[in-house]
C-alpha cells in the first residue's frame, strides 16, 4: 500500500475531538503532507488547515482525501458516502481508517471505477502474506512495547523519528495500525492479519536495510493484555529489534477494557519483552521508557520520570513533555556508529 | 459450526498416504461416525471402511461426505468438485479441511443450494468472534503445547480423552485444526482466524462447564516458533489451562520450516508456558511430557522417557507406543475429585 500525498483531510460534521484524532495525527506528525481541511456546515472543529472543497484541493495539489472521522461503530454515515463519491469525482484518491470499508460500498467502487482513482482501506491486509520466517536480516530495529493498549507507542516511535531525523539519522516508522498507516503511507494493520502471518507482516514492512539507519516500528497492544498478547508477540517476533522502548501510563488503573486486572511492574514487563524478543534477536536490548505522565502535575511527572530512571537504570521521559531526546542519546551510544543522512 | 454425522470418506483416486491423513485420523479417532469411504478407480488406498458411493452412503445414513483429500496447494481438482457436486445432489452434506473453500466455488455452492445441503469448510473461522477477556471461568481445562509445530498435539490430546473416557471421565477434546475440527464436528480453525481474535475464538471453543470433567485443548505451533508463537500465546491465553502437557518429537533436528533454529530445551519450554499461561490462570501447572519417539527402538524410546521422567520429574510417555495412561493419573491425582459420567 503506498498511499499519494498530498492530503485532504475530511473532517464532515465533527464536533467531537476524538472523532477526528486520526487527521490530527496526520496534521500533527506530516503537516507537510496535508494541504487542507474539508468542514461541513456542522462542524466545530479546526486542525487549522485551510478550509476547501473537493476540487479545490484538487487543483492546490491534494491527491488523496482521507476520511479520518467516523460514527460510532466505525460505520460512514450516509453524508460521508455522498461526499467520498463527490471527492472522487473531482480527481481525489480516498483512504479510510474505517471499520466499514471502502471497497465495501458498491456506489463509492463503482465511482473510484469510473473516475480513475484509488481507494485505501488501511485496515484491510494485503491479500498475499507470507508467514515469518525469524532469520536474521540487516539493519538496525527499534520497537515500541507497552504495559497495556492506548498508552501512546505511535506518539511515541512518531517522536523518536522526529528526534532522530533532527540529528541527521536515517530513521523511519513502520506502522502497525490505521493511524500510523495514514501517517507513514505505508504500512500493514498487524490486527486485522490472519493469525498465522503477524509475524510475517512485522517482517514485510521492516525489511532488510543497509543505510545504518533504524526502522522504528509502531507497537501494539501488550504481552499482559489478554486479549491481544499474541498480536504483541508476533509483531516482537517479526520486528527482531534490537531495541525495545517500553510506553506506560502513570495512573491507569487496570489494563484497558479489564476493569480489575492490574497493569504490570515496569521491570518485570521489560524483561519479559525482552525473553520474548531474544527467540530473534538475542542480542535485543531495552533503552528507555517512555510515560504517559498526563494524570499528574509537571513536578509530580518529573519526580515520577526520575524514580523509574533510578530503578531501571534506563532514561525515562514524557515524549509530549520534555521529547525523547533522552532515550534517542541511549539509543545512540548503545549502537554507535551509526549513519548519517 | 456443528457438522452433522455419520461421514462418508472421500479418498477420491489417492495414492499417497499423506493425501489421506485427515480421513485417516476420522477413521482412527471417530470409527463410530465413518460409515463408509468413497474410492475413485485409481485409488489404492482403503481406511478399511465399506467402499461406497454417494447415493448409497446416503441410503446407508450418511449425512456429511468429508472431502479429506488435496491436490499440491490445497485445491480442488475439476473431479473433485465434480463430486462434491454428486454428492450434494444424492443428499449429503459435504465438509471440507483443504485451503479452496466450497464456498468460494460457484457451482458447488448452486448444488448445495438446490439440494439444499450445507456446506462446512473449517477453515474458515466464523464470521462473529469477540476479543478475549480473560476472565476466570468454570471447568477444568488441559492445553497441549509443543517444542515445534507438528510434534502430536493433536494425537495426544485425543488418546488424552479416550483414556479419561475410558476412566469414565468426563472430558471433551476441543479441536483447533482442520483435522481436529472435523474429528469433533465443531470448533475453529484458530490460525485462520483475524490475529485480534486468537484468544477470544480459543475462549469461545473452550466455554465455562460445571459438570466437574475436563476440556481438552488442541494446542497450535510452539512459543518458539518465530512463525506462529503469536497463535501459541493467544491460544494459551485464551484456554485459561489448569494444566498443560508438553508435546516433542525426539530426533528433530532444527524448528519445522528453519533449518539452522534448534528445538527448545524441555524443561525452558515447559517453563515458558507456564510462566505465560500465569496470566490468566495463576495455578496452572504442567501434568507431563508426550514424546513422539518414533525414531528410535523401542528400547530406546523406554530409556528417553526415562530420562526426561527423571530430570523434569513429570511422566512422559510416547502416545502411539504406551498411551497415556500414567500422564492421566498424573491429571487426576493433581485435580481430584473429577465428575464420574
Amino acid at each position: 500500500m503506498n498511499i499519494s500525498g498530498p492530503y485532504l483531510l475530511y473532517l464532515g460534521d465533527a464536533t467531537d475531538p476524538l472523532a477526528v484524532k486520526t487527521s490530527r495525527g496526520l496534521a500533527v506528525w506530516r503537516p507537510e503532507l496535508c494541504i487542507g481541511e474539508y468542514r461541513g456546515e456542522a462542524c466545530t472543529l479546526t486542525l487549522g488547515l485551510p478550509r476547501m472543497g473537493f476540487a479545490e484541493a484538487a487543483g492546490a495539489g491534494a491527491r488523496t482525501m482521507v476520511l479520518g472521522v467516523a460514527n460510532a461503530g466505525g460505520s460512514m454515515g450516509a453524508q460521508a458516502i455522498a461526499h467520498v463519491v463527490e471527492a472522487l469525482r473531482a480527481g481525489l484518491n480516498v483512504a479510510s481508517g474505517l471499520h466499514d470499508r471502502l471497497n465495501g460500498c458498491p456506489e463509492i467502487v463503482a465511482a473510484a471505477k469510473e473516475a480513475g482513482r484509488q481507494l485505501f482501506d488501511v485496515r484491510e491486509p494485503p491479500a498475499q502474506l507470507a508467514v515469518g520466517n525469524g532469520r536474521p536480516r540487516e539493519g538496525k530495529r527499534l520497537l515500541t512495547v507497552g504495559t497495556d493498549c492506548s498508552v501512546g507507542k505511535m506518539y511515541t516511535t512518531l517522536a523518536l523519528e522526529r528526534e532522530l531525523r533532527g540529528r541527521r539519522i536515517n530513521a523511519d516508522f513502520r506502522a502497525t495500525g490505521q493511524t500510523g498507516i495514514l501517517i507513514a503511507q505505508s504500512g500493514i494493520a498487524i490486527d486485522a492479519v490472519v493469525a498465522d502471518f503477524i509475524s510475517g507482516a512485522t517482517e514485510a514492512i521492516s525489511p532488510a536495510r543497509d543505510d545504518g539507519g533504524w526502522d522504528l516500528i509502531e507497537g501494539q497492544g501488550s504481552l499482559y493484555h489478554p486479549s491481544y498478547a499474541g498480536v504483541s508477540l508476533g509483531l516482537l517476533h517479526g520486528a527482531q529489534p534490537d531495541a525495545i522502548l517500553l510506553c506506560h501510563e502513570l495512573g491507569r488503573e487496570h489494563i484497558r477494557g479489564i476493569p480489575g486486572r492490574p497493569l504490570p511492574g515496569l521491570a518485570a514487563c521489560i524483561e519479559a519483552n525482552l525473553t520474548a524478543a531474544r527467540l530473534t534477536n538475542p542480542q535485543v536490548i531495552a533503552v528507555g521508557v517512555a510515560l504517559n505522565s498526563s494524570c499528574l502535575s509537571p513536578e509530580a511527572a518529573r519526580q515520577a520520570c526520575a524514580a523509574i530512571e533510578r530503578e531501571l537504570g534506563l532514561p525515562c521521559e514524557d515524549p509530549m513533555v520534555s521529547g525523547v531526546a533522552r532515550i534517542a542519546e541511549r539509543l545512540l551510544q548503545c549502537f554507535e556508529p551509526c549513519a548519517v543522512a
